[in-house]
């Protein structure tokens, strides 16, 4: 059912690497047909996207302005959400509305001993495309995600895309769009929609960044259009690592591993314990509750290839062995839980204490749910309001400060072979601004 | 010599994208020749290494160790930099360390109602490779402004390759690396320097982000490594555009187009003026100074192939050309600059008034000159600590706090479908924590 491995073994390393692998390089069929896709959508816009959308969803649309999906219908949706569940969704909104305004960067400056000035100035993105994947993949809690961060840090033009499969429109997708205050929607999807968001087409606005995931077509036109636009990490599978005392009960231990290894066949869900007769009592839980899961199936599938239990010498070693694995979601299930933070350096989110499961901050703690995943940890970070912000520098030098700072800039300029640079640089020292007013 | 275009002229923006055009299109031929080589560094680390540096840099070592410049070497040509330009160096690294420290971000935290403790964990990289190209296009200025922001994030681990072809060396290169605290120096280049950084050899060890300038096979086998590390944006030719009033000295404005035409013949420098006289002023300096530069032959061909002066009605026209352009360098050499710049939305870095050349920034004002190219200002910064450090959420719920949230959680993964979320949450809720202790 599940891999079991401990960590005094000594092949233990190398069996850890063969469950954490996973292929992320693109199949070379899909990449010729991206690249279709995306030179007929640059080339024909609205007509490539219009049949695309009729071969790929089966949308019988005779005219471009028929794919975007009016605010009235949005807000339709959300005025149709059963009481309990708009309860939730606006405590959600309010929820991570909190915490990322806390990520906000703001402009700043300073004067050095030249009465220069320097400084940051800080820009919304004026245009973003959040991708929402279409029929039962499509979550109102990723879009809550996407959107909130890029409004708070005030882009204002977000336009979302999501394929309506025979017309399949996800409603709580809607609602969500018009709690996450997004501007319009396209009922587009595909490297299709990749692609018309990154050129723009006569009806869909070319956008300056494109956010939010999609099955591999979509990430590979996300590589693919990389520069012409920005894009948020390409997302893999999802993956918690619990590092665990021993001292959580063991069917919390065990769901939490089951609400990762729902999501599909390749969710990842791996515990590290120091205590041997724990393991097995999750591994017994596991087993107990596996058949009360509607998505029994999945979780099967993905437990095995891809779960794991690991007997640890200690928790320290467990801290180890997590920067390694760099976890996407890490939950320190412990009674000293706060202790051991400072020792996990590469981790998406990190989950303390054992009232902490991953499930709250999936929908309603207030960080972000879209994480780093497959070791990527080790250098990007949660998407946030940072991502739709961005910097200019700011360089104000004095008349005084440019022949201070000429000199040296002219110095080593020259030692660098760029005269023109010490030139323009020597122009302000000798100051000619005066004598030729 | 330089193109003249008018923004009353109906054609303008045509005329005006087909000046800003670049194909950053890499090669098939390229994209080949990368992919075998970062295959065979991955298959076979040193030995690949080896026999690629034997043949693209005709450098013969025997063993892999013999690849690492030892630290004595760069110690030494610290030491033998002429006083003058070590002077200036040193002054460069204190103002660039001064404004970098400024971007640092800490870790913070807050409790909600519930006593939840939500958070932010700022973590720095810790391995990154720094790409220096070799030759004569390798800059001792670009590894200030690579490593220093890297080093102020508290990267432990920082580690140089630099190809010496036919063993050439620049020796302000190894007294740069030397001041900016790098940490170990390799000798080698191109896609298999990639390739060895983001899979690590048996010498060179594997990094985690990697940052530098490169030629068309360094940002091919950049792209390609993406994922499995981190990398910067790949850089495209500079580029400059003045908006001036007229009111600066013509020859300055002429030598500050030089100064980014001097780059390469790709480089783009434009000026936006709303005043015809200053314009043909601007262009006879061109005409008049040109003949002194000693890389006159570079600028006659990045000037007239992608350079151009720009009647514009007024500076407010001028700033939204600027916006549409997002340049890497923006100048706003007008007696009123500071007013103009809440107009501006997107460039690299802003130089405020006619002391503030470019060439200041580019040495030693402070900021970093590491900076968006190619319109990409619109969605991206330059490089900064930000660059190095990387984000984890932090979320501790407390007892109170998951019955809270868990009634939110579990109804929005029902909503969804995914039970196993809504059961992690509801055990929490149930309470079952303390009677299973």
């Amino acid at each position: 059912m599940i891999t079991r491995l401990d960590s005094i073994d000594p092949n233990f390393y190398s069996s850890l690497s063969s469950i954490l692998e996973f292929d992320s390089n693109e199949d070379e069929s899909i990449e010729k047909t991206v690249n279709l896709i995306l030179k007929d959508i640059k080339n024909d816009g609205d007509k490539a996207l219009l049949n695309y959308t009729r071969k790929f969803d089966r949308l019988n649309v005779d005219s471009p302005d028929k794919l975007e999906i009016p605010k009235e219908e949005w807000i339709k949706s959300l005025n149709n959400v059963p009481k309990q569940q708009r309860e939730a969704l606006e405590i959600s909104v309010n929820r991570i509305k909190e915490y990322h305004e806390k990520q906000r960067a703001f402009t700043w400056s300073y004067k050095d001993s030249y009465d220069n000035i320097l400084g940051q100035k800080i820009t919304p993105i004026d245009k973003v495309g959040l991708y929402v994947p279409g029929g039962k993949a499509s979550y109102p809690s990723s879009v809550l995600m996407n959107a909130i961060p890029a409004k708070i840090a005030g882009v204002p033009e977000l336009i979302m895309v999501s394929p309506t499969p025979d017309g399949y429109i996800n409603s709580m997708v809607l609602a969500a769009a018009a709690l996450g205050d997004v501007d319009r929607i396209f009922a587009i999807g595909g490297a299709q929609a990749i692609g018309s968001l990154a050129y723009g087409t006569e009806t869909v606005n070319q956008v300056d960044k494109i956010v939010g995931p999609g099955n591999a077509y979509v990430a590979c036109a996300k590589r693919k259009v990389f520069g012409t636009v920005g894009i948020d990490m390409i997302a893999g599978p999802s993956e918690i690592l619990i590092i665990c005392d021993g001292k959580t009960p063991a069917e919390w231990i065990a769901m939490d591993l089951f609400s990762q290894a729902e999501h599909d066949e390749l969710a990842q869900s791996i515990m590290l314990c120091p205590d041997m007769d724990f393991i097995n009592e999750v591994e017994d839980q596991i087993k107990k509750l596996i058949h009360r899961m509607p998505r029994v199936d999945i979780l099967k599938k993905s437990l095995s290839n891809r779960g794991a239990l690991i007997k640890v010498n200690n928790l320290s070693e467990a801290c180890d062995i997590a920067n390694i694995i760099a976890p996407e979601h890490l939950e320190i299930s412990t009674e000293n839980a706060t202790e051991l933070v400072p020792l996990i350096r590469h981790a998406g989110a990190i989950f303390i204490g054992c009232f902490s499961s991953e499930s709250l901050g999936d929908y309603c703690a207030g960080p972000n749910h879209v994480l780093p995943t497959s070791r990527t940890a080790r250098f990007s970070s949660p998407l946030g309001v940072y991502d739709f912000q961005k910097r200019s520098s700011l360089i104000n030098i004095s008349e005084k400060g440019s022949i201070g700072l000429g000199k040296i800039a002219s110095t080593l300029a020259n030692s660098e072979g760029l005269q023109a640079h010490a030139s323009s640089a020597q122009y302000r020292i000798d100051g000619k601004y005066h004598d030729s007013k």
